[in-house]
């Protein structure tokens, strides 16, 4: 077995330098501590090149052998937790490769013929990516059917439709609760969207300009299950649109979940007192006794940021950059390593927050959302949700819309100064306003009357919102 | 004629309002100033709708051709520039609703019937940002053909390959071009995923919970060329998804421009002088007579914060906002439509800059990009472009490549001393360090050697460059 | 007269040039369009250089005078409305002086004597930038006496202090308002901060290495009332670091607005219903005649995210420039200047509305803030607001206080399920749970006794906040 | 000794809980694993409010005494590495005050009276920012005097100045370097404000109204060093304006560092060769055997985007919170923690790379940048560096500066025809475009004499550049 280069990397680089990395500088530069996760997503990648480079009679069969064999060990003291990780060894690349190489010899050492480090870890991180998008698309689909399944229970719950956060018209709280369906459905097909840019194989454009080795790249993208080959090696050592494309994709899903989560902490407040969640979802206070805390959509909110802020530091730090790999990028994995944690994390805490876990006893779901009806109508009650429908009904009757919204307007004045809803002014009242009314008025201006009024495709009508969650059911399988 | 409500909007917004709107409070919320560019937008989508109405039975047929009429009117008074466009009325939707209802009466007032000016607005806003993003498209096309003439003409010119800004290996500078040509083309893929999610409808979601009439959303889509129909109407009045991943993707490719654009400034560096622009793409100074300095490049690299600044304004506009629409949303606008702005102008002018303009005397394209193809291939002999090659060559004869790299760092080493390049090294000296090198090692050691061996999928060698310029030419029409 | 070299620029911009720049490049390039509102500086700054050019007998006293009528004419001018901005151009510096040299022949042309549009621009931004600090500050200071002025009124009106949006203990709505103080006044801080940074003058650094004429700097930083002078010529004209400290501190007092923003609404949601603004800061709805929207409170939350946008969008800019100036500052410009518009009119359009406007009748302000103190009791009164003081009352009868808070659990659980306040709770039922209790724990658990006991510095007590109050006047002057 | 209450947390909150927090919802809210290594400012902040609680007659002697020895073990444990931190006890508050309580009972119990874990953590976080902002100022003070140093060893070598990177006029490389003490130097004066405005003492604020025990805060603050009090207890536990100011100072920073190493990278490219790094700054490649890559400034240039993505994140963070305390804000540390991290070892290892490292037998530093005078120079004498110089001569003949500016135009325009410096024109040609041009000019065309001449406040005459340098040093002291 021959001397291993990689085991004197403390001493220097190569040849070539004068002195060792300093330890400051490795610890600035050394990527091992974060980029380590990355390490089955490495072996597999090195294997699948392994295997090609057999294929091609690049190298010889007893090789590929003694790699796959070296590999299956460290896989296994990777996996047993007694692989020893080294700061001077920089990254989970150099530390795998050096352990080959003390395991097989002159194999481990012919492992990188043809390719670099370069293209090597563009792989790695497409690879793992992709895999966690995978992960990412389970739970968008599990937390669309947690939300359809709540929808389900409360098609004929009556909530006040907000818009400026004023009451606007009552709406159906399964039908506000597939506005978030039809959101991290929109994250999904972005998901998948992305998915399909980064499952694509950089390996093969070495370290910028390809390689002098007859290389069967479509062989190695079609044994990691890989959709194509980047096609230029400049572009596939320094493209980093993937890291990027996802992070913003994940930007969008946080946002999606802020605006849930400003939702549920309103509505658990007790001006409003809509819904709980579990307290197993809460916290207390060190000080206040009586306090039960909605941590869980608050820090759901907060953590918005941090994916955002990481979508930003992704950009800025691709910015400007010349062709084609620099040290820069090595600055693109712990970004994207939290954006993921963050995002499936959130997910996966939501999915049970909003459907409870399953109780294996009764096989159904406990513990999640709860619904507090009658504060939901009594609240719809307050703010003249139905003066629009008075206006519809007004219309119907031959004025021209414009004309109805102004007439409204005066009764609504009108019941706000005797402090009354509309539905509660008198006939000859309203009358007064438009001799067309008549006593069918009083049926357009209850809230129930109002939500079934608005059948139409996307509208809050039961019978719409009935047909929106079969329509769900089907696509999610 | 009725009177027109809207006339009385600089009195009070409706008989509930005891005044009227501040001076301040009209310039700080009224957005006519910069959404009437939607007008073309608005008008389409409301001659949709009441096309639609009048097919409904909703509005009959003689307001339907009052409204057609009315419009067309509309219409050739802001193409004419002589509409007179009012802050009084807010936006764009109120103008062109009030100048209707002057010019056609009660049939414009009930133009409003089953809609509301925030499924209006969202309506607008995507149809506008839908075909702006088929000219961004067309010009993201344009510019992937520009740089395919160029590569097509550089073919066998060598440039140094760069990683962490060191010379690393030659590569064609076609080849490095086409570099650019798939981060393009990516953003050409995003840009028509982004375009799917875009044109779907949101009108007939109305204020927020649908409507009372009998709408046919369907037909609208169909009617407006649209895909599919928001099917949430919640949603439907609040996503501003779409414009979020439209200034994610151009952003993306603003950072590809400002990539691009950062290498088009080195290389017009008197230390490097790689290439020239044509002097109608740089500025003089006011003080130092002898300067040409790139503007334009320097200042696409500029715009990329901008467009950037534009997405994190968004995403920040979004987090945390209830359902349904707030007036928060407004502020959508303003960064849309100044990426768009920034995005085409910048795609126009670095296609004629890099491509030339059209030379109709001889139908060729004159006064791209000035290669200066001798410096390039002086700079590829400073910094041992073909040291990779050597250990290549070691390899083939039978060392593992991390000994046979070490090797070749002594042999450099060597060379720095001596001050030459690896080629000049005498064949005796080459042997030193390793017998096996033979006399044909000089051909592995030259720059076209080195070019024309990287022959695999991807890689820089002519051979490939050429395949995948025909692919590129046959991809773009 | 001589010739205008100036005036050819639309030919070529030097004899250097083989063509002139094309329309498509000098849209893309000039800036003439949005930093002509620098004119004023840019004249001001041209005078108190010419002034200590004559004064160093670079330029000769006829020279001054010439250069001193011309841009008292220009100035006019530009007042006026008849100046004729033009394109070609490029900036405002070149069109002011194009003007000045056709106005007064040679000694326009020796402006530019010792100086380069690099520090041009740099002293022009910098004057203009202070110049607005200044009326910024005075908007911050007239804030927080308009919200000084309401908490006044408002010393003994309880509000449901919030943490978690859950009611967590009574709080003087005067207090509430006083910590928005707090964060006005550190904002002015750090305008103070940024404005001394923004006070040095860059002019005398020339393109980048300083000058051969003998400037005297020192006088012209005098005569323009600037703080000291950039000390290094290269840092001079390339430094931007104020306009990003500006945009931070921008952004910062934006996000203060949109916390204060996020409280008004809801704060005027009907389940709140704890203030009303003025209807001349709402508007209403096109659809919905009921409605009176927060439309002023909504968009300033809005415009948080554009002023955001903004700073991240310079961060970028700066990312990675190598010195010294480089085109791409010219981005600097809009941003800075809609950061400059948007922070004015938010503070302008809140002082009025927490305010209101002076009656010039009665010489008192009207129209501000209208506070429904019942409201905000009757919400104090639902959560269980004076656990925390029945935990310091056991407290003070011996218990530790992690005990006490226990206790106090128990107590709340006891209520909760009674549907009932703590103070609701019969003597023996509390002395369930602690022996101690006696009925002097009524006292403490009224939200008045709770408000009055928080008296220390900082504190909610009245007595505190009057104390506040009193030394914000003298601070506000 | 009593039972300790937090002990049971892993069971339920307080009795008022009906189930304790799930496991995933525990390790989505804990903080212990990033807070934890706030654990010094806790016990600071404890023992400063103890001995005040005591001092006050709030508790006793003897529990201020226990708690005194219980921090003490604490405070050792920690340091030794045997402190058990819990997950269940969800912060380093809980865990440190429930280690308290198990170690002498009541007292530490007692420790929480009047305060909350609210004002408690921003007490902690204030107190450690401000001791790291301290660190951060001496750092920067090094980097200064590094910089310095090195400047003072090249005052006379000759560097293209650039502008657009186009080769301007001769600067002295020491010149460019003080530009970088000058940014330096304001982000000092920044990271003081900054320092002014963290150093005041929210605690006593409790959990947002203040308490009704009688604190003496002003002696906490003047225990802790701080200068100042928290003066509305809302805003004392809601405000993290230190944190986003802290962090956009240290963006700033972050943005002068990528300056320089993007200066760095390029001038170690071999088209330039100006400066070279010592080779413990640097790594190879795993590839290419040639190859020294400036790895150090390449990421610190690419954690600029990090940083700047934490005050994205920070800011998302905070806009449209309601006050008081919300859980989102535990997300501000994470983000603080790393900037810090970030921007101190940046430094840091900037310090080292340009001042090199002590050598401790000679008392000199060794190891810095490494200057190539000659090929600085080379460089210079390619751009028709001393135009300007030739302008300037003509004005002092008494031409106009912009005619001046165009007749040194047309003299490049010859010297580029006959590939020549302006220099190597004969006078006879040098007098064809102006004949007033006599054999001195020779003087001002020689870098030198264009250096020289430079010779105002801020210019970069040798003569200026030392007095600047005299000036840092007294400063720096």
């Amino acid at each position: 077995m021959s001397t291993n280069q990689l085991d004197k990397k403390s001493e220097a680089w190569s040849a070539l330098f004068s002195e060792p990395m300093s330890e400051l500088v490795k610890r600035y530069t050394a990527s091992v501590f974060f980029d380590k996760r990355l390490w089955l997503a490495d072996i597999t990648g090195s294997l699948a090149h392994a295997e090609m480079l057999a294929a091609q009679g690049i190298i010889g069969a007893k090789d590929l052998a003694d790699i796959q064999r070296g590999m299956a060990q460290i896989r296994s003291e990777i996996e047993a937790g007694t692989f020893e990780w080294k700061l001077d060894l920089e990254d989970v690349h150099l530390n795998i490769e050096a352990r080959l190489t003390q395991l097989v010899g002159d194999a481990g050492k012919r492992l990188h013929t043809g390719r670099s480090r370069n293209d090597q870890v563009a792989t790695d991180v497409r690879l793992w990516l992709r895999d966690e998008i995978d992960l990412i698309s389970d739970l968008l689909k599990e937390l669309q059917v947690a939300l359809v399944d709540v929808a389900e229970q409360n098609v004929d719950v009556i909530l006040p439709g907000f818009t400026h956060l004023q009451v606007a018209q009552p709406v159906s709280f399964a039908h506000h609760l597939l506005a978030y369906v039809e959101m991290f459905s929109r994250d999904a097909e972005r998901m998948a969207d992305v998915r399909r840019r980064t499952n694509r194989l950089p390996l093969g454009s070495a370290a910028l300009a390809g390689t002098t080795y007859p290389l069967d790249r479509e062989r190695v993208a079609r044994t990691l299950g890989m959709e194509g080959v980047c096609q230029n090696s400049l572009d596939g050592v320094s493209d980093r649109d993937f890291a990027i494309e996802f992070t913003a994709a994940a930007s969008l899903c946080m946002v999606h979940i802020s605006r849930f989560s400003e939702e549920l902490i309103l509505w658990m407040s007790q001006n409003f007192g809509f819904v709980k969640i579990a307290d197993r979802f809460t916290t207390g206070s060190s000080i206040m006794p009586q306090k039960k805390n909605p941590d869980v959509p608050e820090l759901a909110r907060g953590k918005t940021g941090r994916v955002v802020g990481h979508l930003m530091g992704l950009i800025t730090l691709m910015k400007g950059q010349p062709l084609a790999y620099n040290k820069d990028n090595q600055e693109d994995k712990e970004p994207l390593f939290d954006t993921v944690d963050t995002l499936k994390d959130t997910l996966r805490i939501f999915c049970e927050m909003v459907g409870g876990q399953l109780n294996p006893a009764t096989g159904a779901k406990e513990g999640g959302i709860t619904v507090n009806a009658p504060a939901m109508e009594a609240a719809a009650n307050k703010g003249y949700a139905t003066a629009t429908d008075l206006a519809d009904y007004l219309v119907k009757k031959g004025l021209p819309f414009r004309d109805a919204h102004e007439t409204v307007a005066h009764a609504v004045k009108a019941a706000t100064s005797h402090n009354c809803d509309l539905s509660e002014l008198p006939l000859a009242v309203l009358q007064g306003f438009n001799a067309s009314i008549e006593k069918d008025v009083y049926e357009c201006l209850s809230l129930r009357g109002s939500l079934n009024a608005r059948n139409t495709l996307g509208g809050t009508a039961p019978a719409q919102v009935k047909s929106q969650i079969a329509r769900h059911r089907a696509r999610l399988g």
